[in-house]
């Protein structure tokens, strides 16, 4: 392009001074015209031909403005789950001229728009944040962002450019069908916290158990995750449940401390009980017995995350949306019995 | 200050220009005159004099600039040792105009060096980094920065601001004195990765060891710790030194190994043999018998080191730098005899 045409060419808000709408508006009828009206989207669209305006120009002029920053931004930082996802980012981004920049709301929608807010002021390269739980006020910045946005942990949200995660809900139905596939058959849900995905996590574990026309069984707590927490929740279901003869839990610190609980009550596992946990942290493979769980790759998502931004971070944004799930595996260990 | 008075105030730059320096060196007058010659010193003074420069007007007004952002520099974020930390300093930062920034250099002081750069360069309201091992550009960048500086988790350290910490070599010491005590008599170190607080606790292990006439028996390897790589240390331990009764770790992570390897070949904690870790990680005393370690508040790190900088943040730097000792707690639990 030459300098010349380069100055001269029209930019947003021209067209948008010319067609008596604001900047946004214009944004949006090229990126969402669903949400403009037929009268003004043709108004917009007759100034961009007759200004010759291209969008894509002011896309990237858009996108030089913006810094190296990749905001990340999770609803807790006490954790393996999202210390996992915070290593891959950092281990994706080390060495590159991006640097990443972490937020973190503890599980409280109206503090995660807040940040969004922040993080979006500082025109970061790309944003990242965690399932589709967003105010709608936070939903809507995010679709008219000047950068891209990736959703992670989830695969059943609303799309905004892409989405890396796993179905929750699907891998929980998977591990208590396991369960039962190994003979267990009063098979009870252990569960902390109860955010969205542990919530997506009890609906599998319910839609399998009422499938096989058993019982539910559920002991669940407010708190946030914790072996001893594990250890007492278990206890709750004993007293209410005392045939249980095996758990689900909603992630390993539970699953861990259910399984410290069944020792000190020299319950045998697999024999007499089993446990399956969530998300297969380091420790589980070196117990005796080995402790079962499902597999989640938390640190792929960050990894794969700041990997799409960086590599899409001068690129105009582009109609749609994509879905990459990255799946889940069971690993059946000690603490179940051979199916 | 009347308006007349603040636009004809004379500046740093304004002394740096009339004494033929550079602005760095008039800064360096005032906070480290040891650092510039009597010579120099001299027409800086004359000229701060000359002009009626007051130093602290300067202060403030590049205190005005400042942003609200609180950097956190850490060697990892992939142990609970750190994770701790980032709790602690977003818990001090929720719901106040300060937002917590974090880099994450890999225990590389030149990633370390390039972080500060970058970080400095964003005008922080305050900075934290890991310990006193920077480069000599990395500290030289400290001492001269326009907000205050917290090192964390080391005491004995050279102070730039305020340094928040315990001492590592006495904390071990004392840890491997407490099994001396209990009647142990062929103690082990196991240590992995063995970054700077780790060499500490070794050194602390190997005074006390020399003190008592003992043996050094010590397995470590320069791999992250796991508990997977706490039973293959063990392991080596007993291979070279099958009489070792005890082993002091450099943190819990390595000491749950070395509890499951004791588990595995069914020897008898506490009577036979005796552990105790660094750091008092939760799931501890959840275990049968439960683990003894070092307590260290990680926590208290993080949240003290924000809580200082957003009261220091709008206030002149002082001179000289303090030191908070927060100590350390040998817990004795399950796997070590009664003292």
């Amino acid at each position: 392009m030459s300098k010349k045409k380069s100055r001269y060419a029209p930019t947003l808000n021209d067209v948008a001074r010319e067609s008596g709408v604001s900047a946004i508006t214009v944004s949006r009828c090229f990126r969402h015209p669903e949400k403009v009206s037929d009268a003004v989207r043709k108004r917009v669209m007759e100034t961009v031909e007759k200004l010759g305006y291209v969008p894509n120009s002011a896309a990237s002029a858009l996108a030089s403005r913006r810094t190296d920053v990749i905001g990340l931004l999770l609803p807790s930082l006490n954790n393996n789950v999202y210390l996992d996802v915070v290593s891959g980012a950092f281990d994706r981004a080390h060495g590159t001229r991006h640097a990443i920049q972490i937020g973190n709301h503890k599980y409280s929608p109206l503090e995660e728009e807040k940040l969004i807010r922040i993080f979006l002021q500082q025109n970061p390269a790309g944003l990242i944040v965690a399932g589709g739980e967003q105010t709608e006020a936070a939903t809507e910045m995010l679709r008219e962002a000047d950068c891209r946005v990736v959703q992670i942990m989830d695969t059943d949200v609303d799309p905004i450019d892409l989405v890396i995660g796993l179905d929750h809900e699907r891998a929980a139905g998977e591990a208590v069908a396991g369960l039962l596939a190994r003979g267990y058959e009063r098979i009870g849900f252990l569960g902390a916290r109860m955010d969205t995905r542990s919530q997506k996590r009890l609906a599998g574990y319910r839609r399998v158990i009422g499938d096989s026309g058993g019982e539910e069984r559920i002991a669940t707590s407010p708190m946030p995750s914790s072996a001893r927490l594990g250890a007492q929740l278990l206890a709750d279901l004993f007293a209410r449940y005392p045939d249980t003869d095996a758990v689900f839990t909603n992630n390993d610190d539970i699953a861990l401390g259910a399984y410290l609980e069944c020792q000190r009550r020299a319950i045998r596992m697999p024999e007499d009980f089993g446990i399956v946990g969530f998300n297969d942290m380091d420790l589980l493979e070196e117990l005796n017995p080995s402790l079962s769980t499902v597999r989640t790759d938390r640190y792929r998502m960050g990894h794969d995350s700041v990997d799409r931004l960086i590599a899409l971070a001068d690129t105009a944004r582009p109609e749609g949306a994509a879905v990459l799930d990255l799946g889940h595996a069971c690993m059946w260990r000690g603490t179940t019995r051979e199916a």
